[in-house]
């Protein structure tokens, strides 16, 4: 039977980004801030555990299913974004760029992680794009291999559909030094060049 | 009023070495391990809040008072081991090196930072090494200005008392190539060098 304080460090320790040292540390700092901390942690872990639930439209993560994206009114329901995971979802909701709908698909294509379009939610996405009402698909996937095939295989799923397919713009990132930029990234800036 | 995952998110983010990216991550990988992690998580936080407590002896965190360390019959009375914090004291328990009781200051002394004697526990170490029965001191404080401060004034404290005053070793640490090592310590290794 380990003690109270090694079994809390042995949990932290598991979070990411978190090892044994970090995990002691916030542990030493918990200890001292009780009420202010821990004990309220301790109760928010709870509360999301129990109250969290996926969106069954979206994939996206909250207390209402729908969620409040897809049940907003205000939103515009003709333009869906295809993102690979809830990280992504929430880093374009951040941006306060896009106000249409959301599709999670819950990863990428990988051959060398095993994943197929059949663990993918796709066929749902298909399904989503067939109801019609859907006038744009955005493919918010990563810059990766990973990414752009997964791209690939969906806008040849989507092919025959009237629905205009699109993908995000690739070239610097805002306060990118070209010095420090790969030449990929370079080159796609480069290709994709704009008029001013 | 903010959603559950928001609350969270902002909780783990005041945890040292978190900020509001890696809280994020965190929460979404918890969201996925509820049953394994987040629910475990939560419940060791609360007991851990409940039952820890400090030792009143030695200022050590345990779920006793006096802790495991003071009651033990095993642990030799004779010596005494200053440390600045319970993080200090752990490191010294981890390397299994020492085999007295220890005494937490609660910190340094820091003009800096206004901490005065008063603020730490000098006064109760004095008491304890008074109280006769402990031959050796060790002042197991940082190689820090503060540290080093703080060590001054202990052993100053308790000149006159029989009772032998050590501080730890200072010179090359395990592993380390001198190449990498700062001048200080190479200047104390050199010092305090060793016939072989």
């Amino acid at each position: 039977m380990q003690s109270p304080i090694e079994h809390l460090s042995r949990l932290l320790a598991r979070l990411p980004g978190l090892g044994p040292r970090s995990a002691r540390r916030i542990v030493l700092l918990l200890l001292q801030e009780r009420e202010n901390l821990m004990l309220p942690l301790a109760a928010a872990l709870e509360k999301a555990a129990c109250e969290v639930r996926t969106c069954s439209l979206c994939g996206n993560l909250g207390e209402t299913d729908p969620c409040s994206l897809c049940a907003s009114p205000t939103r515009d329901r003709t333009t869906l974004c295809v993102v690979e995971d809830v990280a992504a979802l929430w880093a374009l909701e951040r941006s306060r760029a896009f106000k249409g709908l959301y599709h999670t698909l819950g990863g990428t294509l990988s051959a060398l992680e095993g994943r197929s379009p059949a663990d993918l939610k796709i066929d749902s996405l298909v399904a989503r794009a067939r109801n019609g009402g859907i006038k744009e698909i955005i493919l918010a996937l990563g810059a990766t291999v990973e990414g752009q095939t997964t791209a690939h295989y969906i806008a040849e799923r989507l092919a025959g559909l009237p629905i205009t397919i699109s993908r995000l713009a690739q070239g610097v990132p805002m306060g990118g030094e070209l010095d420090y930029l790969d030449e990929g990234t370079l080159t796609a800036a480069l290709t994709s060049r704009r008029s001013v």
